[in-house]
Order: structure tokens, then sequence, then C-alpha cells
């Protein structure tokens, strides 16, 4: 049976509160590292993250190595959250999804809900009929999918008290060089660093400029 | 002085609990509202949205108006969704982000901050560079800007106990005609609806799909 309701585990003020201590951090403790439990949170959140279709067109690329994260810094304005922050995650999409990679998600669809492959037919032609003519070009649009995993990722790390920075501000061409995921089939689109904001980041303290909900928002009752 | 570290009001098995919870809500319950305290709560969440540079590139319409939504519905595949969920959100991006909306953002910055204007000319300068020159087309830009929100929002809302639908069936074009968003300066790119599952809807209880963490996850050593 459906839940049609939970207990939810977190008050909206709490949840409010989170989203406001949280920034783009720009210093982070280069001698503090997420906690196990928090990080593998965190990689789940990504796999969890909502997808157009649930097609998933992407793969999350975490950057442990020290000497590939030196590599990459030159080529991110140098920015020290590259190399300092305990967790580096390049967010990026799998390129040209086609009726192939449908195919592939139909025969999990069968798999995890114990159906058969045809009795997905219809929802496997009309997810086949965007593959093959996409109201938008398919790489751009699963650009914006990887954002909603951003997104889930910032907002889960605020949630369980990680910093973290989203960055766009890199050479994407020489990320997916220094990294060999051309060859994968994957281009970089959107970085995330993650840890712990250091003393010395004096954003940290800094106001959070937003504009004001009614220039943001409008109801149209 | 900056708050290095918060006690999470939430465990991680509590935050995936609830990622999991969530799903694509194919039929809400049209009797079911949600509360003001937790809708405000997730406007709120949509105002905190991070965005590149903080510049907001977007405006969020919340259509209530039961005669809108009955005229929006055939502009997205009939879907019930449209009509009969809690709440409606337009996700919409500025049009033409420009160097007039980035020394909006500088003055707010400056009267939030309790600074000059003339002190952040470096960081002006720099997103007036930006704004003029952008790496990818401006409104390409913004779209992607408004999935993060987007997330937050499915994110936030999956932590409320709030069900939600994100949606790209839908022909944006006719949302702007509907809405009136094109002389306003904005374009529908994505739309979410929330509020409750209906008992009716036999996806609720299917398992979630996703690929194994190994499929869409590669941590580099």
């Amino acid at each position: 049976m459906p839940t049609l309701s939970v207990e939810s585990p977190i008050s909206p003020a709490s949840l409010i509160d989170q989203l406001r201590w949280r920034y783009a951090t720009k210093v982070f403790d280069p001698a503090r590292k997420i906690p196990a439990a928090l990080w593998t949170a965190l990689e789940e959140a990504l796999v969890l993250a909502p997808s157009s279709f649930g097609l998933q067109p992407w793969k999350f690329f975490v950057v442990q190595n020290k000497a590939v994260r030196e590599k990459l810094r030159p080529a991110a304005w140098n920015q020290s959250q590259i190399t300092d922050a305990s967790h580096l995650v390049v967010f990026a999409i799998k390129k040209n999804l086609n009726v192939e990679d449908v195919r592939k998600f139909i025969a999990l669809t069968a798999k995890v809900r114990g159906v058969t492959v045809e009795s997905l037919a219809p929802y496997q032609k009309m997810m086949e009929g965007f593959a093959a003519h996409p109201p938008l070009d398919i790489n751009v649009w699963a650009a914006r999918q990887v954002y909603i995993a951003l997104g889930t990722f910032l907002t889960s790390a605020a949630l369980l008290g990680v910093d973290a920075c989203p960055m766009e501000g890199f050479a994407p061409g020489t990320f997916d060089e220094i990294l060999g995921l051309d060859k994968k089939g994957y281009a970089t689109v959107v970085v995330a660093t993650a840890g712990y904001r250091s003393a010395e980041d004096k954003y940290a303290a800094a106001p959070k400029v937003r504009y004001e909900k009614s220039a943001v928002l409008e109801v149209l009752n």
C-alpha cells in the first residue's frame, strides 16, 4: 500500500535555518574531512536525485586524488576550494543520450518492478520518441537535469551541516581532458566542493543577499 | 563571528528516508491542501535557492487560480497534476539577463551588507564581464540556475513530507502566453506541482528505479 503521509523528520523552521546557514563557501578548512557516514548519505542523495522520466542522464565523479585536484585547480581560476575542500564532485552529463539509453532504463525498470519489458511498451515508446526528437538539444536537456542533482546535493549538504560551494568558474573542456571524461562519453557541466568552512572565510558571516520575496515570487490567485 | 559548525537537525538516515519516500506524483488528492506554514517554508526555500554569483535570474509563479489552471492543463498533455495538486509553481527565467541586472544586484548587496557600491567594484566588474560575454547563451545559463531552484524545492518538499511532481511535458510558449510572462520579461522553463498523493496513484507504491551507485558515481582516488 502506498504511504499516504509521513511524519516529517524536520520542522519548517529548521529546514529554513539550514538553508539560511548555507552559503557558497569560499575558504574551506583543509584539515577537516566529512565523516564517512555523512558522505555516504550525500552520495546516496546524488543517486536518488530526480530527473525527467527518471532517466538519470549523468555521472558524478568524486575526485579525491590530491594530484588530480592540483591539476584541476589552474583550470578553475585557481580557486582554493578545488584542492582544499574535503570532497570535490564533478557533475557530468552522459553525452548524446539516445534510444539505447532508454532501452537500458526500461530493462532496469522491468527488473526493479518485477514486470515484463513488454508491459512497459507504451512508456518506452514515449521515451524513445523523446530521445529521438527532444524538444531541445539533448545535451542541453541533460545539463538541466544535472542541475536538479546539484540542487539536491546542496540542500542535502546544508541539512547535514556540511558546507558546499557550487562552481561554474572553470574550463569544462580542460576538466574533461584531465579526468578523461570525453572518451567515457561524459562531459563536465558543473562542480561542487564540500567540506567545512574555514574560520578565515569572511563570507561565512556576511548576510545572505536575496531579493525580497515579492520580487522573485508572484502568486496568481 | 562565522558559525563554524551547526548541529544538524536531521540524521543522514532520515534524510535518505525522505528522498526515498519522494517520487514524481502522478495523481494528487485534490481535496488535500498544503498547510500554510509548510507552504510558506517552501516559498522561502525558493527564495533562498542558490544561483551562480547569487544573481537569482528567475521568478517563481505560483498559480492558484482555478480557471487559469484549467487553461494550462491542455498545454501540459492534459496531465491531472496541473489542476489537482494543491499548488502549482511555474519556474521561469528572467530573459536576457544583462549588466543592468548585475547593477541592481550589486546595489542590493551593498544595502544588505552595509557596504558601499564602490567597495564592490571588482566583484561588479567580474559579473558585468560575465553578463556581457557569458560562456554560454545567457538564457541557457539562466535555465540551469532555475533547475537548482527546482532541486532545492523538490528536496525541501520531500523533507517536509509534501509530495511533488516536476514536469517538463508542456508547451512553454503556451504557458508564457496564458500567464502573460513574455511581456513581463520572463519565460517558463519547468513546472512543479505539489500537494499530497492520492491513494489511487499506483506509482506511489512502485519501487524507485535507480541505477546502481557504481553506474552513476565514480570515485577517482
